[in-house]
């Protein structure tokens, strides 16, 4: 799914791509970011690492971005985009009417595996900048975007008639934050564990957790 | 809880401390470790960071750890002896007989979060330095450790004639490891998030994730 890039050109450090070509760079350039960073870790990452990927010059990179910090906070703003409105459009697909929440649950987190996967390079530079000191807007940033994810779920339950407490908009944010965790550093360690990152034994087991967390009753 | 920390001698960099006053400032350069490693995470952390917070001088480190390095090793294998022997303490204590299992994961993710957070240096240091690529053998030590917790729970749960599965070993021990990321999570971004690592909205959502984990059914 593209997103929209016309509002990174408000983020600090990150220049107006105007022309088709010059967008097309700067996809390329975030795509190929991601990739140096899942491989070698922010720190280890240079710029001319990034462009090569990218099959760009040096030179080119730096008409796009003003250094390696600017291309994660543009990274980091693509990511925000997609939380909300992929939880949106998951929720609002039509075939939801005819299924049990149960199973829109299991396919939920089927996606949030696939979404965290493909942005490895992205998790991997966030917790490394976090874990430094430098991240704190970063996370905080998120925490909003994945309230609002939580809240939308919430919702999507009490419009079903599902879901336990009083503070369903809380224990849905907690409860998707949880999944969310276990995924992230299935990801960050797999080079290190050989694991898949979600084989049928824990989408299950993340589903029975994810349903018990929100109050949604399993199937028979 | 001590541990009986001859065994750190056995490692690469930890040198022998044979005498009282010996091992006792070893075991405050760990414990100071921990704290600098808390507050200024690891690469930014100084071998004289450590000597100061411990009240040692530098040459009192460099005569027990040969690096910052052999001092993390020497944290870790710490950790490691720790997992093991709390586990099974705590599955071994007499009160459990007449309490209904639920109570006892409750209780067993409240003992976590504490030690979590106890250690919150050591995984500060852990995360820099497996992101950082340096840290494969430390996260696969770890896991041989977390598979044995999740199979003592396991077994807990089997003589209680409780837990879901054929492969309750497994789920046991990806459910435990569910519960570990979060609480991690939470501990590692609480200076910025500002939140409290184990409220009781957060106990009781994964006590009943735990639960529903591993098969467990909650009190009427």
């Amino acid at each position: 799914m593209a997103v929209d890039n016309s509002i990174l050109t408000e983020l600090d450090g990150v220049f107006p791509a105007n022309q088709a070509r010059s967008r097309e760079a700067q996809a390329r350039l975030l795509a190929a970011g991601e990739r140096v960073f899942a491989e070698k870790g922010y720190d280890e990452a240079h710029v001319s690492d990034i462009a090569a990927a990218a099959n760009c010059s040096v030179g080119s990179f730096y008409r796009r971005f003003r250094d390696k910090e600017a291309l994660f906070r543009a990274l980091h703003m693509q990511f925000i985009l997609r939380i909300g409105r992929n939880m949106a459009r998951f929720l609002a697909m039509p075939e939801w009417s005819d299924k049990p929440t149960y199973e829109i649950l299991r396919t939920l987190i089927g996606n949030s595996a696939r979404v965290i996967e493909r942005h490895h390079g992205f998790f991997r530079a966030l917790f490394q900048r976090t874990l430094a000191g430098a991240g704190s807007s970063y996370i905080l940033a998120l925490r909003v975007a994945d309230n609002e994810s939580g809240r939308l779920l919430a919702a999507f339950l009490r419009e079903r008639g599902e879901g336990v407490g009083e503070d369903l908009d809380e224990t849905c944010i907690l409860a998707l934050r949880t999944v969310d965790a276990v995924l992230i550093n299935r990801v960050l360690r797999r080079q290190i564990t050989g694991d898949t990152v979600a084989p049928p034994l824990v989408v299950d087991m993340l589903t029975r957790m994810l349903a018990a967390g929100v109050g949604v009753t399993p199937p028979d």
